[in-house]
């Protein structure tokens, strides 16, 4: 089955990184404003999307691992039906000034349009993950960066 | 086997997103400044990186398609081990106002961390190529994204 694959280094702690990864207000620093729910192993995370006051969807995703600096795991419990199952990872490595940050969202079962346009969306979102720990600022929707098909 | 794969719209037609990925001039300026070569089927064009004044490597690409306004195709030659023999695709479809920009780099053996960082990195480098379309200007190599691991 394929996946997408993110890698990026961030000019921070694995402990801040993991931060804004496993809060609420962490995450809707970087990638939804509009995020709600717990983040906490078992707890569900509701993400929607909005572009010009009109709501896209979203995401609802239930937190399986929590590794204080190191990891954290959703799978997709709703949301659009190619990522109903899927799960999300975020793998940190800490080394001399910078963290490693591995993702990838795995379980598609095909390599449909929406798959590469999800793609590329997460690469830019994790590009405003980067941005929100070493300056303080990201993008998140609605304010990502557009990328003009189906967001 | 894992592939990179990204979408893109771009609002412009087919024709001028063709131009920017089949000459050398357009290559140039949304990929990497230092591109020499020739853009034409069986021809082989080089593409080189740079940081900070310092060389980082680069990929020779040999042009197996030019369909304008619809495709582009190249095979890897030389550059990084993991990357020997693979394939980079760009298929074009016109919509109203807007082509979108289907990516494809198929290939790799593995899944291995480099491939994590290509996809972001191609992600960032599509987005320049959307802004070279878009506004006349992109941001190629070495004025490109830095995601900070091997770059």
């Amino acid at each position: 089955m394929p996946d997408i694959l993110h890698r990026v280094g961030i000019k921070s702690s694995a402990n801040e990184v993991y931060k804004a990864l496993s809060t609420r207000d962490g995450l809707a620093a970087w990638w939804t404003d509009t995020t709600k729910g717990e983040s906490k192993v078992g707890g569900v995370i509701q993400f929607t999307f909005h572009s010009d006051g009109s709501e896209l969807g979203g995401f609802d995703m239930k937190v399986l691992e929590l590794a204080p600096g190191k990891r954290v795991l959703w799978q997709v419990m709703a949301g659009p039906e190619e990522w109903i199952g899927t799960r999300v990872s975020f793998d940190l490595k800490q080394g001399e000034g910078l963290t490693e940050l591995l993702f990838k969202h795995e379980g598609w079962k095909e390599p449909v349009e929406f798959m590469h346009h999800c793609s590329t969306k997460w690469a830019t979102y994790l590009v405003s993950l980067k941005e929100l720990v070493e300056t303080g600022k990201g993008r998140p929707n609605p304010r990502d960066l557009r990328i003009h098909i189906r967001d």
